[in-house]
């Protein structure tokens, strides 16, 4: 069996491509799950893709990646700046944890500057829309494949 | 002949590799070079890859691209944070610019959480070692092919 | 069939009225429903009343109200001060967003005066208990029969 | 004699409807009053309507309420910010205050974000252009008739 | 019948002692739950003793507490330190409120410092990991029988 | 011979129930010296307890418990918040440090929301007036007793 | 002719006794000036108490206060606070300026603390009531008969 | 006998008029004593002049207050702006607290513009040099005669 | 009929000239006045120069530039840095405004770094006392004759 | 030999006019340098024109100024918010400094709104484009011929 | 007599090496003390070193400097951070005060970088353990023979 | 052959005593490097003495000096507090690093409070002129003869 990335959506990212396509892009979140799929078979995974606008689901979900997924590629949306709760979630987990972003958030209002979830991820992607999905399932594989080292090079 | 993307690395990231392999790795500057020429060939780019400790080596390399890249990386070390200079040469540029990061700058000290480059790049990748300027020049293909929507999803 | 406007509340506000009432007042939410409804009616409008503990039950019903509803009503009580996610799916919207608080959120704590709803709703009605909700009707209907400038004058 | 509410303008209000029409609206503050004036009637109220440039007339006038008004709407424009001569006259009032914007103040520069009238204010109305005074009016209706509990409800 | 003491756990606490033992300790949320309940009829006390990833559960199991509860316990865990929600559902609670952390949030990260529970807890006990919560018991027992004068003491 | 735990009471306490009884309770310090000292014979503890008004005091009180005493309770009441020096003092024991407070100073001002003691404290009771000395002397007895493991879980 | 001090009065204290004397004490602004009157009799002064609503009619007075008046008690009320042109004024002033305040501003809301006055007078006396304007008469007797030495004792 | 008034000196103030009289003044401790004598004499009353580098004699001092003295004048010095045990002793006291400082405090540095004494004083002498000690009894004079009101007039 | 300057000096530069001439210089508001009617009839330009003490007088005047003035010139003195309603006069124009100030402002105090004028100014000149005055003019000439564009240059 | 103003322009000022003409004006540096010389030698002044990207050359030309040239205009552009090290070079000069900015730098995002130039200059123009070079060079003029004092008048 | 230097030791200091050896060194306080003399020997300096846990003895013994002693050497431990009245006795002395620290404080916890004791130091050295008080002994020795200039030089 | 210490001086240090000798001194850099380097024979050490007004030269010859040097002094100058570039350069190393600055840096502007240096520094002196490159050499000379222990005394 192949080694499966949990892929989390937070809330309002079941709304891709389905409102105001001529402002958003009509690509929607099914669109972002088959490029992923096809990414990952590409790459030897598998991809488990989910969305809820509930914390406490994303919150679960993190909680059962133990045992059963090789790393997580989390797009919190608006949660990513206010839920402590997803970060000591994410904590407890032994696998890679990839957090990505549609969005440049560095460009959007300062609130959305600060995420909890870097501090317990390996790495971040963002601001390459879905796009930057599939570069995080990248390095997801290689993360899975070796074992990075944890040290801090100038830049 | 094939568009080039131009790879800045800013100061101390020449001691890649040269300097406590048991600590950092034993990866040179040179063999990130490699991996990206490597990886560009394979996209069908090709690389200007250099390095200073000179901010204003940086930001006269950055004035140059303009009409002769497709495309900028930046890594730009300690100067990430502190050069409004750097952030006017990037300004000025209309081809895609890419920040990248060896390690995740979320988890390190604060004053490591606010990047001038962010601002004025397309996206950012960070946290996954020089793996990740290969992650940055798939993205910078991507971006060179097509027009990305300078949308705000939620996520 | 007449225009709906979507009137949301957020947690505790279902307590209203049924506990302590010789302080909080023998209002309970279902009061505020019907005088509500009575007003509405006189407008020519309908209502949809909802209540919710839970921040994903109101993301959720906010990102189905386009198309079916004209303007919505939002009290989001102790998550109109944390929930960026709220605040994503509100700006999702293209009708009208009235925010209402019972209470004068400017004479309680210092954290309740920062409000992540008011950044995208058209106005704010605060102080007037629940005459306030028959007041931002009344603003709903207006907004509803007319496109009111979104100039700025002086005050 | 039908009581009578003190509608306070500041500065630059004066000049409404009178410069760039096209961008900020052909009514003029004028035209407010006359809209003040037909639905205070409506409510069986009536109103005195006045505007200075000067921070010291509004604190005057503010001192005349008592024992002449039965409510002040103050729409203090810029000097809602900055003054707290205006705090301090209000707060000796024993009759409802309530607050007026044009715009909605939260969504315009965050110098505008904090008001010194909220903190003595029994209630804000904001956002809803000219309109937001009639609703105000209907408010003072309201609270010159009865005794509004000064609770603190959840929302 | 017993009183009945409302022992609330929030995010993640269902994970103890199921993952890394060696480092968390192999004691689990029953575990704790069966210490409790042996303290807790030890001071004639029984206990309710609940857990969710859901905020909008804890809200609305404290809403259920009155009349049915003498005392709540609450480590609303992450939810500690982003919940307004929380404080207005146990600011409307007449029986004595709890806090408890299994850990000294004051030696962790400054976001961990500020609670929104202890502005409306009448104690705190933190630090003394699960047996933290047999001392919040015994508390209980004792502010359930007896007031406790509100004072500030100099220490 | 007994464990002996130092208690610790700095500036003011010696007022307790001395003054204004009406407000503060009759309980003196002295009256609290008698239940901590009956609880500790109870755990099979001693108790060493002193006050003083000076912070240099409290210092070499906190040097002498090396070797002699098996755990330190400190309510260093104003001192809590100011004392450096304190803080040092603490942190040179090897045995076990645990924060008192007899109000909830958390509800306090907020100056008092800072402790210089909770850094080195094993852990923090607070609230419960003089009862708890007595919660703290049963977590002393546990400490002393046991090795509690210094985990950090979720709450 | 007798040396005069000039007394100004900001917004507001023109109210003082005339409403809520059951509150605020009968003691007019008329009251305070005639105690004012006596008091500067018995040490040889004269007074000009003025009071203005006007930020500019302070302004103007303190301008025409060189060499007229030997000495200036301010009473800025509000515009303690606000007002920089005050300072300016009182800042081309070479004979004594002594700022009054009838409560104790430091008791007060935050904004209240700082003073923009305190940094131009030669000492401050608040929180005496009107019984303060007298002290600083005395002071002001003091400081024109004699040049105390601007130097910076230890408290 | 005669009503006594505590006056209390902080640290350092023992070396006035020792040191560079040149640039100080030659008026000693001893001299303030004296002419507060003589001052209080002419008053009807009778002081009990202190002065300690301790901050535990402070405390000390102020707790005997108590039933022996009818108001304390209290210079802090460097103690007014760092203690908290001060401030903590100062408020179990119900006779009149007056602050006095010799220098204006506003117009220092940064750090002596907070006061933790003035939260509990009734008033605030400064400024004045030794005479402010004089003032300070004038007002502790009066407010033992009298009981001013603790009303918030607007300055 | 030449185009018209507005020339506009806020509170306290009427006393330039007339105090501490040693000090501040001999040149009186008149005298710059004089400077700044030579300077625009050189430039083909006329000037209508005023002061005011009052911030409502400021106000005024500027809503009266439209029309009849070609530019605006603000020194709005102790009022630059706090008033809004200045701020907001200014925004109603569209011709030309041009911030001076005779000092240096970023060599003063810090609260005299922020200047609300600044904001909608078309530009800045600042320290070169009244000759600043004509700089202002040359350019305010420049600016009637041409549009110049609001780029954003690196400088 | 005519007396020369030293003239530096930071990192990208050499990109001006060469791209995006259409958006930032066709005025390349070398006509605002022609433009300069043009106007100095009106003026009875020559000038050394120079650019550079590096914040060293920049010091490096400062510390030159000394016994060769009259004055010195700075436009340090991105330098101007990060460099205490030119602060310290122009620090050194006993010539005089002006500051100069094509962009009016307060319209501009807040991290430009800081100088650490304007600290050590006489005077600042900015916001008036190239034409600011020429009113600097006025300015220097004035300086060099006459001995402006450095007083502080209230605008 | 040779010129004694004053070594001023605070809290907590008396525990160097008696504790945890194998962590904090050997050395205790009197083995630093016998170094500086041997080394004050050889610079022909006496020494009068003490310690103490009380504020109040630290500026007590300040205060006797004057006259006896040539300088002051001071590591004020947790006072560095906290202590008003420290900074207040070292800034009556006319003699050299030199800071010494054992650690760099500058690598702790960030409430030990700031000290009120710099700010009256001639210089700081912290860092080098033990041989710090030696450096400082040197510099003393130095200060003592020689007039060092109070200028700025650029680093 | 000698070990040799590196020392480094930034921006302007190249200044010293060739300009205001009758304010800044008249010892030039060259004198502070002879004193050295006659200081570092004594204790039997080598030096290399280099200045730069170019940030990136001091990062490469810091690069440069792992294996040939035995320490670094570093007087960064206006680096010191703007530079991550430094800092990461001299974070490479293993070799003793020793911060130096001329003037007390603590008395001066409160931007030069903070360092990037000090965080890498073995020690830090400052403060006493040309004189503390010789101390920091002798520290440097006990830095290489033995291993300080990295301890965390009390002060």
């Amino acid at each position: 069996m192949l080694p499966t990335v949990l892929i989390l959506n937070g809330p309002n990212l079941n709304l891709l491509g389905t409102r105001q396509p001529e402002v958003y892009g009509s690509a929607t979140l099914a669109d972002i799950e088959a490029d992923c799929a096809r990414r990952a078979a590409a790459l030897g995974l598998a991809i488990d893709f989910r969305q809820s606008n509930h914390e406490g689901d994303l919150v679960s979900w993190i909680q059962q990646a133990r045992g059963t997924h090789a790393a997580v590629l989390v797009n919190a949306a608006g949660y990513t700046h206010t839920s402590v709760a997803l970060l000591d979630a994410l904590a407890t987990l032994d696998i890679p944890v990839i957090e990505v972003h549609m969005s440049n958030i560095f460009r959007r209002e300062p609130f959305r500057h600060h995420s909890y979830v870097s501090g317990v991820a390996k790495g971040v992607v963002c601001g390459f829309g879905g796009f930057g999905y599939e570069l995080a399932l990248e390095a997801a594989a290689r993360l899975i494949g070796a074992v990075l080292q944890d040290d801090q090079p100038p830049g």
